[in-house]
Formats: structure tokens, sequence, C-alpha cells
């Protein structure tokens, strides 16, 4: 599969009728009970990811798999991490995978291998960390183009503490953040890494759904890149807060949410029983209509600009 | 073992006689011919590391192994990664574990526990980046401390493209590494995460060995982290680079080589055959008695700056 992965993306997201993305970050503590003890831990991480993807298949374009989820539990917990990710791609899904990863020259490009799938296995995409500089990134750029992959870079993170470094000023008057963004428009917008049908970058951006003033100016400075806006949901951000982040066509971003869809049937555990798996998609389609409304909300503020 | 990192890293250094560390960085195209072809990828691997290992386990106080290089091969690989871990820390050595991970809240959390391990088990250190901000550090401290380990936080990274970043001026005239630089000196400066015994925190840093004039005011900033300092052979930093790195007593580095050690039988492999591992220890001893001498010089400039 060697078309553009932006492409594949927007395709997913006509299907399914909404630009939303469902983030598989299961921890034992939260799932169900019965799951939990009759199986060890991972197997039991990997049951619920299962069920999980069965359960939004039909109703989301794309999953966000949070590689740390996984990890937590050594090699065993990386084979199910590889368990779930082939599961959602022959689920029809795009799948990301959140690994946040970065290092320099050849170990970034075992990072790209390793991570992206030696040839077209593996995920769609992958997050990446910008710290180290633009040749740290250039080997993930690479074998992303090749396969058809995609990358978001870490731009401005939805954790409260991310103003510490990335709201910092410049010299120049711009943002850590800004900077960065510069960076990823200037290494996304290299011929090959551009789609001719859309005109959307390979190179996208991870921009956080708690800063919605900063959207604005983050999606001037990266006009090609797709944003992976996290943070709605559980971490506080509102429909509101990510409307900056679509481009006034309405296209440009993918909204994700974790706890607040694959958790939605916490609160009526007992209720629910084995059907849990349908307060999930239930989540995950009043997210989709919440998101869409936005959509809709910044075209239509875009056309009045425009009148 | 809940005894302080750093206090281990000192006493290691001191029993082994020199502040070294030998970057475990394999990758298939550079390892013994026969190697290559008698076992399957990450056997291969995994051969050529416990080999080193071996080589190396009287000569230095500290491996480095680079997640990456086993990562490119899955779940398969991160089996391998962990028996590499295992075997050195059985060996007597320190392992630090070069990871580069960073994310937010339960996610840090789970690669905590995942890399540095649940219980007293794993490497004794990981590499973490700061670009998320303090929150999605804090973390791996907590975890760090409550069981013996060790953190290195990327500041200023010895790649050529790390400038593009690291280097940009803020608007208080620093430069975004001394920005990390002071964060890495606050949250390591907190009631127990400085051993008593030493000073030493155990929130080190990572300070490339190609940036000398720098690594004097880093060293200035972060008085009680130790560097860990790669760059040094193979990506040309050189044995006066380093210099800067050390305190005026000495302390406070390790300088870390790869591809110079673990390669150095690659020029005469034919006539050394089997006997490959001799030319690692010699080429680990040869880095020894280079930085000693570097070590030694540090020493005596400060004392004729005292005078």
């Amino acid at each position: 599969m060697t078309d553009h992965f932006a492409d594949r993306l927007r395709s997913a997201v006509e299907t399914k009728g909404g630009p939303i993305c469902v983030g598989l970050d299961p921890v034992l503590e939260k799932l169900p009970e019965k799951m939990r003890q009759a199986r060890d831990r991972v197997d039991a991480l990997l049951t619920f990811s299962l069920d999980v993807i069965e359960a939004v298949r039909d109703e989301v374009p794309c999953v966000k798999v949070q590689s740390a989820c996984y990890e937590r539990y050594g090699s065993a917990g990386v084979a199910a991490y590889e368990s779930v990710i082939e599961a959602a791609r022959k689920a029809g899904l795009i799948v990301i995978a959140d690994v946040k990863r970065a290092d320099i020259g050849i170990s970034s490009e075992h990072y790209a291998v390793g991570l992206l799938g030696e040839s077209g296995d593996g995920p769609d995409a992958i997050t990446i960390n910008p710290y180290l500089g633009g040749d740290a990134i250039q080997p993930f750029i690479d074998h992303a183009a090749e396969h058809g992959k995609g990358l978001f870079n870490l731009v401005r993170t939805s954790n409260a503490g991310s103003d510490q470094l990335q709201s910092l000023l410049l010299e120049d008057g711009r943002t850590l953040a800004e900077a960065v963004a510069w960076v990823v428009d200037r290494m996304g917008d290299t011929e090959g890494l551009v789609s001719e049908a859309s005109g959307d970058s390979l190179m996208g951006a991870v921009v956080g759904a708690t800063k919605a003033d900063e959207a604005r100016t983050l999606r001037e400075l990266m006009p090609k890149q797709v944003f992976l806006v996290p943070g709605f949901g559980a971490q506080g951000g509102s429909a509101e807060d990510v409307k900056a982040c679509f481009r006034a066509d309405g296209s440009g971003a993918i909204v994700t949410a974790s706890r607040s869809v694959i958790y939605a049937w916490h609160d009526d555990a007992d209720e629910l029983g084995e059907q849990w798996p349908d307060a999930v998609r239930d989540a995950a389609r009043t997210m989709k209509e919440q998101i869409n409304e936005v959509v809709a909300a910044r075209v239509k503020a875009a056309g009045k600009q425009a009148e």
C-alpha cells in the first residue's frame, strides 16, 4: 500500500462520517472486572482492546494505540500491542501508534522501521518528538514516504505542564511551539511528501485541544498539516477548543479521545454487564456528532468571513 | 536494591577505574559474518550483544543499551533487549537503557514502570525526553526514586541538527538547552533525589561531547547532575571536548562510545576471526585511558585555578 496516508485518512473520515479517533489507552484497573479476573494482565489488556475495536469499527475512521499502556508489560505487552494494531488494520481502521519516539541518525531509522513496519505492515502513522532536531526526524520521513505512512510531530501537547517549554518566548517573538511548527511545515512541504490530490502532507502535527487560541496561530503556520488533536473529553478540551484546529473547509484535523469513550460504561458497569461495548459505541457516536457540529460551525464562520 | 543510582555508578567507576560507558547499538550489517549467517536476525543481535558484554565487563563500569536497535525487530527484538539488560546486570555492570521516552500523565507512569522495571528489576537508568514539560517527567522521577533508579534527561544532543531547536535563543538570552538544564537542575534538586553521600541527583543529563563550549555553561547550570556524554569516537567528539563535562574534582560525567568500541575489530576482521572480542576489550581499555587523561587534566586545571 503506497497511496498517501493523508488521503487514506480523508477517505476513512468520509466513509465513517466524522474526523474522530478513539484512543486505546487501556489500564488494568479500569477494565471490566470479569475480564481482569479471568486472564493474565497482558491478555486482559489485549481482550479489552480488541473488544473496543469491534465496538467502534463502524463508527470511527481511526484509532490511536498508546504504546506506553502495552510497553508497561515488557516484550509480552509489545506483542499484544502488535496484535492490537493488526486487528485494527484488519477492521479497516486507520491506525496511529502513539509512540512519541525520537533518536538520532541510524537509531531514528531503526525506530522508523520497527514502529512503522518494514514494508506495508504496521500502523498507518506514528507520533514523533521534535526535541532532537530535523536530522533526527528525517529518517522517519524517508521511511514514511517510501511506504505510504504518516507522522504526527509533537508541537503543542495537551498536558498542563506543556507550557514550561513549549510556551517559552524566543528572542524573535515566537514561542518554542511556533518554532517547532515552522520546522514541521518546512520539512513536510518537500516534494513527494504532499498529496497531489488533497494538498495534505504526510507529516502531521499533534496540537492539544486545550489550547484553542494557540491552535489558530499553529493552523496558519502549518497549512498542509493534518492535526492530531488530543485532550478532548477526559483531559478537559471542549468541542469549541478544537474548532481552530480545522481548516476553513472543515478538513485538516482528527480529534482523539480515549478515556471518555473507552470507559463510557463505567458509571453503569453493573447494569450493562457484558453489554459494555454498547456504551463505548454510543460514546464514539456522540463524540462524532459533537465534533461534526464544531466542523460545521467552523465552515460556516469561514464562509461568513469570506462574504 | 534501593541505594542511590548515582552512588552505585560512582562505586562502579571506582572499581573499574574510569568513567566510561560502552554503547550497545548493534546493527545486523556490522556483525561478524559467521554470526549473521548462522542465526536469525534477532538471535544474531542478542549473541553479539552478549559477547560484547563479556568482552568489556571487567574494563568498564557501565553499558548503554540502545533500545531502537532491538525495537527494530518488534516484540521479538524487545525480548532480546530484555535479555541483554538482564545479562549486563548479572555481569555486574551498571545498565543505562537508551529509550529517550516521554509522554504525559499516566502514560509516563506506564513507561517508567515498563522501562525501569516494576520493582528492582530492569536497567539502572533510562534516558528521557524533556519536550512535554516537567509534569511529563515527574512520574519517571517518582518511580526512579522509589526503586533506586536513575534518569538522564536529554539536554544537548550530539547530532549535527540538534542546534535547530536546542540552540534557539530565548527572549531572556538563554538557549533552549539552558532552559531545559534549569528545569533538570530544579526538578533533580528535590528532597530524596540527591544522594546524601555524594551530592549527585538521580536525575542526570545527556550532554553531547561535540559541544565543549556549551558543556561548560551546562556544567554550571546543573551542578548536581551526572552527565551522560555521547558523541565520543565515531560521532566526532574528542577527549578534549568532554573535559568540560566533568566537575573540578573529576566527578560528574560518564563518557559513552558505541561504534568505535563495539566495531573496533572491523579493519582486522579476517585476521581476528573468533577473537574479535579482544579488539573490543582493547578499544574499551584505550578509551578508558584517554578519558582518564582528560579527567586528570580537568582536575589539574581546576587546581591551578584555585591557587
